[in-house]
Order: structure tokens, then sequence, then C-alpha cells
């Protein structure tokens, strides 16, 4: 038996997605909930990130986790493992999350006596941009073998995104990857977004993203 | 001016995509053009590996490359520099094709006096396994740093495919990916998946495929 629940989360019945966005945001502030959506393309490295994000904050903040994925089960387990509170969401094939798959997914896991949940969105670079999640803020994972173009391709990804982590630095000197020209081309679609060059496997990087994160669920809360 | 025509390819108005599809196949069977459709994950090198085919078939074969994505034109040009007709489909937003959208594309393409077409689809790992496009064959691409979990998480994908590469050998020593299990689970989808590890940077492997591509547009045009 699962350590975790699985929900089926069906298609929103609401037409306004970001006015329903809106409203799930406000539900989460007055619980004192701060959440995270997190995105990028499959095997970007977003559970390798959660594992060392969940080793290095789970003593400070109250934590969980929510897995987007098709039909699997595997990121939830490794969650699990690494010791946070996770649920998984089947999404039936659906390539993204809108706010009230997200709020089927909040309202079964029982977020009211937690600090932070991240939502990790199904690894896809194009659908899951489209739809507000009704989190507070959006991350997105681009990786070193990606290439620095991806900006360029995927622009709407990186409009929505408001903290690039640009992970497995470790492996830069193998790969034509160009930080300055990834930081250019970010910077293009997003003057704001703010940029962490990460290796989630070997933590190089990750405190600047812990940071981040500890300084955003503050705010949230005492606003 | 761009050496490329670039078309905004509009939803199909079939209810009915399978059928359409087929009907695609048929026109283009009677033209004695293969088509194929090959399908990746942002950044597993799809115009990297479509670039080095055409260096090596384009002497032998009369070849064309129909690039879509969401916006930007940036493979096209590549494909063009590397010495094949291209044509840019531009899907506005969406994030797959369909076989109407296909046909779009190949009607102002003017394919006729082609022997094989490779229509780059958008890069993802999930819509566009959901739609057949018209094509004789799948082929998708999964790279070394995606993992080799992919199969287990995208099961579609593997499901829908004839042919998978798997891209960015070179870097094998460099991340904790096994070629075994990998091979395990993309069986376990689809028993009759034909595996191929190459490196589109370095040339290695990349014969087994150049060899695929011809017996099968012998094939198509012999039967």
């Amino acid at each position: 038996m699962n350590p975790f629940k699985v929900i089926e989360v069906k298609e929103s019945i609401f037409a306004d997605n970001n006015a329903d966005a809106d409203r799930l945001r406000q539900e989460l502030k007055g619980q004192g909930t701060y959440l995270l959506n997190l995105m990028s393309s499959p095997g970007s490295g977003k559970t390798s990130t959660l594992k060392r994000t969940i080793a290095a904050l789970k003593d400070e903040l109250r934590l969980g986790v929510m897995e987007a994925d098709i039909d699997s089960d595997v990121d939830a387990a490794a969650i699990t493992e690494a010791g946070a509170r996770a649920i998984q969401l089947h999404t039936g094939g659906m390539c993204h999350l809108d706010a009230d798959m997200t709020r089927q997914g909040i309202r079964e896991f029982g977020t009211e006596d937690l600090d932070l949940v991240i939502l990790e969105n199904v690894g896809n670079l194009v659908c899951p941009a489209e739809f507000d999640t009704g989190a507070v803020k959006n991350a997105v994972i681009l990786s070193v073998p990606e290439g620095h173009d991806k900006p360029l391709k995927y622009p709407l990804m990186f409009e929505v995104a408001n903290v690039l982590l640009v992970n497995k630095i470790d492996v830069l000197p193998y790969f034509d990857f160009d930080l300055e020209k990834l930081t250019e081309y970010a910077h293009m679609r997003n003057p704001g977004l703010q940029i962490f060059p990460v290796s989630a496997k070997t933590g190089e990087g990750m405190d600047a993203w812990y940071d981040w994160l500890r300084r955003e669920v503050k705010n949230w809360k005492s606003k």
C-alpha cells in the first residue's frame, strides 16, 4: 500500500480559470499556506531538486508536495522517502493543471497545517504555462543539457515564471551551453526573472534558492 | 527575408482525426513521399539529429523538413543551413499537430518531388503522442540527461513510437542513466519498439538509424 494518496483530478468546471486561481490564492492566504508551482520539461530535475530542498528545509518549514503526473506514482514515492508529506495527482492524460484541479489536490491533501506546498506540475514546457494554478509564484527549471535557446522557443513559460533554476551546472563542461546567452534570452522574455544556477546533484548554488523560498514564505505569512 | 516559408497552421476542422490521418497517408502514398513524425521533449536533440541525418542522406534521398514550433523560426533556419528544404509551421500556442495541421504544412511546402519529409513536432512528450499526424511512422528521441524512467512517466509516447533514438550517449559517463533499464521500461510499453543508442553530436550509432530510414523509404515506395 502506498504511503501517499492518489487522486484522479477532473478537468475544471470553471470557465474563468484566472478568477478561480485568485480565489484559491485567497483561500490559501487565509490558512497561511504558500503554494509554489514548479514546472519544467521531463527530466530537467524537478524531483531531484525537491528532494534536496526538502532535506534542507524540513526542520524549519512544514512542507508538503503535490506530484502531478499523467498516470504514474514514481515521484510521490521518491518524495515520501525524502521525508515530506506527499500526494499524487493523476491528470488522466491531461498535459497541465488548472486552478480547480489544484484545489481538488489541496483539499484531499489537507494543507491547513503546512507552511509551504510545492506543486510539481506535469513535465511539459508548453501547456502548464497557460494555466494559473492558484500558486503564489511560478518556478521553472531548465537543465544545462536542454540548451540555452529554450526561452526563444518556449517563450510563454519564461514569461510566466518568477524564478528560473538552471539545473545540472555540474555537467556544464560537457555541453555547448552559454549561461550568459540563456540569461539574455530569458530576460528578453521577462526582465524581472530571477535566475539561480544550481546542481541538485551536488548541491552547488542551492543555498540561494533556499533563501528565496524562506523569504517568500515569510512575506506571504506576514502580509 | 527568411529562406523558408512560415505557415500559421489552424486547428483541425475534422472531428475524426484518425480517419483524416489515414486519408493523408494515402495522399502521400500516391505521390511516393514518406512522412516521419519526430517527437521528443524540448532539448533532446531533434534539430541536431536532423542536421546530421540531412548531411548523411541528402545525396541519395530528396529530403524536406517541416519544423513545428509555437512561434519561433530558429529550427527552420538551422535546417536550411544544413542543406535541406524546410518550412516552418507555427501552431499559435498549440502543443501538438494533428493530421489536418500537418496537411496544411504539406500543401504549402509542396512535397510531390520529395522522397522523405520529416515533421519535427512541438517539443513535448505528452500532447503530440495523442494525435496521429498522418505520418507513416513515429520516431521519438529521449536523451541521456532526461533519465531512464521516462517510459514509466510518459507511457503513451513510448506506446505510439515505432523507433526510439537514445541520444547524447557521449555524456553517459556523467549521468546516472541505465540503458538496460530504459530498454526494459520502453519494451514494457511497446515490445516492438526499435531502439538506437546514438550521439547526434559525435555521430556514434547514427549509421543504424540512417539504414532504418533508407529501408523505410524504399519499402514505402515499392509497396
